[in-house]
């Protein structure tokens, strides 16, 4: 209870809306998780041609109405965090403000209404209530294990987009039009679907030649596909292996003795 | 053999039809693994158009016959056992009941006998009679691992459901219905279709915006389905660890020791 | 030099024929590679069509000439080994017959000569000219790391094809003929063809409800790919954990000491 | 500073156009950086048959200016490096000289300009500029891993080729010319197409058989991936390892204490 939460109407708000210790905002945090649900739904659902056509109105009306129940929010939740600014410009402050503005440019601009989902977003606000802190802190040691692997994997995409430019452009000479390689960057485009395994087949090489530099690429792509995965596990391995030797001494409040130390590596103190 | 088992009738049928100690028991398992295993390829080959209707009587008069057989052997195992409200309602008693009730529908519903593959799970309680407990024992320990992986695999798999329906909802706006991208659901299906590597090419990225994106979310796929055979493979390591246990000297304390050792390899201790 | 070798000739021709430490021998081995390699391309240019037709005679000429040579080989390696009976039923025995049979087979039946291409294996012999027995020491680290996670990837593959059988049949259920799943088995095929991401495209769900469980298939393939690589990650960790620790004790001559051990923890011997 | 660098003009050249120490010598390369890209981008652009016949001369002229450039700073490095000879035959100096000379080839053979892309290599060099020492290191990591790993991913590969030649030819004689496996070559072609899990579809089984066939392949295609990604774990694993020097306690023999402890964990000692 800082001392700013003196209007105490303004700080009952900011416990129901920002917190999930009470049952009134728990039953808020319910109800807003379904809305987000029910609106990325009508969302997908509007985009199908003979549902928008025959339900218009009702597809309009519905949307409005989560715009405005959204928009209602987003002014709640300004008015009544003590930190206005900290909030707006945060990733959850932004997601909130995109998660509105896009049914009011579709007054301007017809189409913009398909963004609005990045409401779903807003879901990633929602792992709070069923309070899965056991699947932050997994979320957790993946994304530390992601980012101490960032270098290794930057350096790996950088020499397979080098890789694709010039295999692109090779096959671009080789195969030419005729194959539906019509351009280098339609070609980088191909090499990217192939060396990726996705395969879609939309462009295929038809001669000889291509099929063979086709063939290597693959061939290839197999073996580098093995670069990502070896230095993820190793990250997510070493990881596990620090998590595993945690213990802290009590003494000098050095961390990462084993389980079973008898006494501290730094300090010497007995266990 | 619990006091329950008084018919001696009953209790040897038991020992037939859920155990497969006896001679017996063991012809009768061998007997059942031939009749599921005939049964599910006559479902599949009734499926086969040219066939079905050349062999029509045929096809009818073998599947009522498995059915009546599997339907006598449901019963028996219900009278059987000591406990039949366990074995109905155990995943086993499920399936053999789910195994039979397609072809009774089927006189009302056309086309539900096809359902009746079901009957291949039956071969699971199979592995009983081969002795197969090196392959449970294998079992067990993947389906360890991938139960302790479980947090963090869907963890993964929430994050990458939220960027498929961002990403599908983009290539919807920027594709349009000329590529395919008839709707948003129909680009989620596609960005499943592209981020795991399938790639069917039935929808194909066709203007120069979409495959830039499209060739983003490939090399996305690429490095990111490194992240559950990381998980996986960290699991399975540490159980592969903890089943070497790894004895201790206990004069010098140095690890290492095969389970069968009589000297410390370091100082020579006997254990 | 076995007492059977008394046939100076005999055994002189067996030196060049099965060994490559002599001059001779190693020309043989040679020779004998490029010969192989040259059939093997002849095979496979002889079905591309235009080719076939131009030089039809060329091909049959070449093709008989190879089939000769290689038979006069066939019948010089029987010959001249001291035990015929053992190299004709060993694993290069057969391969050398297959070799030549198809040849004669195509008098009788046509199209068979395309197995010629089984002369590929006999490449495998080659490995001993170069004394490539570092590859040959990889090669058994590779076997032996996959043999010994045979049993788990035999359960993975088992569960795999349960799968697969229930979801062919139910997409079958679901799509029907007009999206090309004309049968059970094809449904399976295409189960097949998309959980190991391959997706050919030349059957693909059109449904709404089929484009979902194929999505879900789609998920759980990417997600299982993860389980034949953290079986093998961890057998290949293990048997390069394990040759890093092979001192065998000279006096009892148990193996699995670590480098730097100063005891048998077997017997108890100083190192 | 060598002896031989006497000529200050061309020690400064030198300077300049090899070190990024000056800020002559940054600006330089920085100036390079963005001309590389730009010309590149030309070279992409200029594929594009629309674009291209709408501004030839502007392209030609951009083209004609880039290599204008390049051949005037190629000359320089020349003159400049002490060592004229060892800088032609390197690596960057056949990068360099490459990316130059398919212009002027392009007088007499059209189409050749399209090989220009060999310029992105040249921005390997680039990595100096930004003193990226640390994804170079990381860089060094994963080759040496890759170095480490390369005997056995040879075995591997040498296995699957064999494989794939041999797939191939039956799928020929299976599936013949009707769906589309027109010759020997095409069906390897195909068979690494279905290995490997890309998947075009511009080639697909028809035949029950060839179907069946296809299916084995690509579970056998699923689990060999696990081969390669095996390999590279374990060697990242090792290096990751070695970094990581775990000290011993000399008193009691325990591992596993951090760089910079002073007593033992186990048993107190102090180091």
């Amino acid at each position: 209870m800082t001392p700013k939460a003196k209007n105490s109407f303004r700080h009952k708000l900011y416990t129901i809306i920002f917190e999930a210790e009470t049952t009134a905002g728990k039953v808020f945090d319910v109800v807003l998780l379904l809305l987000i649900l029910l609106s990325v739904l009508v969302v997908c659902l509007e985009s199908i041609k003979e549902l928008a056509i025959a339900y218009l109105p009702f597809f309009r009306s519905v949307e409005w109405s989560f715009t405005i129940i959204f928009t209602i929010e987003y002014l709640l939740r300004i008015y009544s965090t003590p930190k206005p600014k900290r909030y707006i410009f945060s990733f959850f402050g932004i997601v909130d403000f995109l998660s509105i503005i896009p049914t009011y440019l579709s007054l301007i601009l017809v189409g913009s209404q398909y963004l609005l989902v990045i409401r779903v977003l807003r879901l990633l606000r929602i792992a709070r209530i069923f309070k899965l802190t056991r699947f932050i802190d997994e979320g957790q040691v993946l994304s530390k294990a992601l980012k101490a692997s960032m270098n290794k994997i930057m350096v790996f995409i950088g020499v397979v987009l080098l890789v694709v430019v010039i295999v692109g452009s090779l096959m671009y000479v080789i195969e030419g039009e005729a194959s539906g390689f019509t351009s280098i960057p339609k070609s980088i485009y191909w090499t990217i679907v192939t060396l990726t395994t996705v395969g879609y087949g939309d462009i295929a090489p038809a001669t000889p030649l291509g099929q063979m530099l086709a063939s290597c690429i693959m061939i290839m792509g197999y073996g580098i596909i093995a670069v990502p995965t070896g230095i993820v596990s190793v990250e997510l391995a070493r990881s596990d292996r620090e998590t595993a030797a945690t213990r802290v001494c009590p003494n000098c409040h050095v961390e990462g003795h084993p389980a079973d130390a008898n006494f501290c590596f730094n300090c010497g103190h007995m266990f």
